[in-house]
């Protein structure tokens, strides 16, 4: 018998027959002869219902209220889900992020989950009961408080719980059909990828790629936990997330065709060919500029920790070659676009002490990546990456690569042209269309 | 330093607008120099938007489920009042019930409260903050599962958590001024009742006054915690409920003319004079009639044993004298309308055995009682009541007595006018008229 962590975004259960229809699929899995259990955000809009009344009363609500008020969301769509499996003749028990032992930190909005303690959940699923888990909560231990996990907190929850149950796979029910060679709404001809290596994932979602967030992914691969990206609306096996050298989880009826899984990836990572997964964009970020920073040691220093300072987080850093006739240079960094103002807040502080000339700030900048193995032994990926680009009449304003990652940044408005002549180029273009259904998953 | 609890309700926190008012309210009592816990219920419509959200799931929802799902209500209503009043420059921190250590017993849907440990809000209170808790819920301690009290379970809170905490008295907000001697919207001279003994709140309560539940009332007597109902939307005093050799609450200015409740009720009850409080009436009952039942011993014990079982909570009992010529009596019972066809039911199964001529309902009646202190031993009550009824033409039905309380059934079409001429006769109408404020308590 398998155990199988399900999680279910607020776009899956945005209302009462959603929610059946969600229902209706877990049911099916307990019935298939797994024991299962669900992670489940808050239904559709609750959460931003409920941040407007927030809003509406203070402009400063205190974290800890606020944790308390956002969690009232997952109660509701947790207790919910747990009537309309009752209703279908399964039993099911809903628990709080508290109950089912998600404990965390204590810093209330981004708390991270430190340990993970499922006994009630355990119990639950020994005695045949489908346990539905809220999603995005835990609780922090020593005030006996409430917590939120922030941004990507009902994944994690799920992958979490799946590692402390043991359980054979984490399935992310989304509303796309897995992971794309590319964002299927730029690249009408992205394809599905079958498998991907926690490695390539974790660059795939920093770079861009919106179906899993990045801690979701970091936490699956620290505890070897299998996820299964797939589709809410759809029957389609997904796309799984796992280290080469896992065995396939053996789940019964939920993997439709599990020989799609076994699998180029790791035959031909021994080939030692360079594997393309895809091609990722990110159109969030900004780029600022010191312009004209005296060439001298300590300069980048002082600025880097101006920032780091205001709590920004920078993604790209570039300095070009300083001007030997004025010994003068420009340092440029890219961030996320809403963080952009508190960077130059920092910035113009530093400037009567740095002397520097002036400041830019851009946020009308695409960041394009091609993820995959194998890549920097292979020169011929970046020849052919920048080859694409330069037919494809692209201007390129700055380049970073890693071990299986080459970004560029470009215009915001000739980012989507330039994902599509990389995916060509790359010969990952396939003739289906994929599909992109209703919603955003979270 | 005086210790309140206030506890608001639905419809006085109805909106992002309300809930800065009573933050407002809560904050001048806080400065006035007490201490607060407030208990509040959630807000306006939600407890009937989740209900029917769960009624669009499915027609038998798990009672544990569904208590899952009411108490977000309360974790909504009381993180937003907590930030209102932070706004206000005024400490504040939420408890759930559970947090708040409100121990139920399993029964969902309708537990009982067995026990208060309040540790850490009496922490939160020493520390100089606010501490709000979520009414109508509790935590049942052997399953860990939230549990809801049922109808005026968040009254029952407050004054549990004032026992508990040893508070100086209990405030229930509502959108009345105060208990009254009639319900103003029937008798517009009705006046306010200053002072109320436990006894007779209890049998207002029980005989249709709906300012306070029952249950409320007698946590409050058995715990003796004064109680004060006022309004929310007023600063004016209300009535206080307590015995008549408890201390006046001392309470720095939230009882703004003290002098008034000390008060006509003891002094006058020292005299031996009836001490009318006021005319109550109830139109939410059903009287059932079993005729021609054979007038032998142990036929009223089958019948009331055979509606005991059916769990209907039976009000009133009359049985007429019987007839000799046939030896048959009849027996009739008055009950909640809505459980008139559970009884029905039973009664019809009855039958057979018991071998009675018929079964009657009627839904259309009234029952209007009056209460006071020291009626028993002055006849000339009674003598007035039935005249008033007399001169007004309003024809009895049934009638019970208790030490302090008189109720007749009438038609339920003439209950009003009974209810006029009653107030009058007993010179309870005052020349100005009795404000109703918008909405209805809970």
């Amino acid at each position: 018998m398998a155990l199988v962590v399900q999680k279910f975004g607020g776009s899956s259960v945005s209302d009462a027959a959603s929610i059946k229809r969600v229902a209706k699929r877990i049911a099916e899995a307990k019935r298939a002869g797994n024991d299962v259990c669900v992670v489940v955000s808050a239904m559709g809009d609750t959460t931003d219902e409920l941040l407007d009344l927030a809003r509406d009363i203070t402009p400063l609500p205190p974290q800890r209220e606020m944790d308390i008020l956002l969690t009232a969301g997952e109660r509701i769509s947790m207790s919910l889900l747990a009537m309309a499996i009752t209703n279908l003749g399964v039993k099911a028990k809903s628990f709080t992020g508290q109950q089912a032992g998600v404990i965390t930190d204590a810093v209330h909005g981004k708390a991270r989950i430190v340990d993970v303690v499922p006994s009630r959940v355990r119990e639950t699923l020994e005695k045949g009961s489908v346990a539905i888990v809220a999603g995005f909560q835990g609780v922090n231990p020593e005030s006996n408080d409430v917590t939120t996990l922030g941004r990507g907190g009902s994944d994690t929850t799920a992958v979490a719980l799946a590692a402390g149950l043991g359980a054979d796979v984490c399935e992310i029910y989304t509303d796309v059909d897995g992971v794309f060679t590319a964002d299927p709404r730029i690249v009408p001809s992205a394809s599905r990828i079958d498998r991907i290596s926690y490695e390539e994932m974790l660059e795939m979602a920093a770079s861009g790629a919106k179906v899993l967030v990045l801690r979701c992914v970091e936490y699956a691969r620290r505890y070897d936990v299998p996820i299964h990206v797939r589709s809410s609306f759809s029957g389609h096996p997904g796309t799984l997330v796992m280290n080469s050298d896992h065995a396939l989880p053996a789940v019964p009826g939920l993997l439709t065709t599990p020989e799609n899984y076994t699998l180029d990836a790791t035959e031909a990572q021994t080939m030692e060919a360079p594997i393309i997964s895809g091609v990722a964009h990110d159109r969030s970020e900004a780029k600022v500029t010191v312009v004209d920073v005296p060439d001298v040691p300590g300069s980048a220093a002082r600025i880097f920790e101006a920032i780091a300072a205001s709590g920004v987080d920078i993604d790209m850093i570039v300095q070009n070659v300083s001007a030997v006739s004025t010994g003068l240079t420009d340092i440029s960094v890219t961030l996320p676009a809403e963080q952009a103002p508190t960077a130059a807040k920092a910035l113009e502080a530093l400037r009567p002490e740095l002397t520097y000339g002036s400041l830019q700030i851009d946020d009308q900048i695409g960041k394009l990546s091609l993820i995959g193995a194998g890549m920097r032994s292979n020169p011929g990926v970046s020849a052919k990456f920048f080859g694409a680009l330069r037919d494809a009449n692209i201007n390129i304003e700055m380049i970073t690569t890693s071990e299986i990652r080459i970004s560029v940044i470009t215009r915001a408005d000739s980012l989507d042209e330039a994902v599509r002549a990389v995916h060509t180029a790359f010969e990952l273009d396939t003739e289906a269309e994929a599909v992109v259904y209703a919603g955003t998953g979270r």
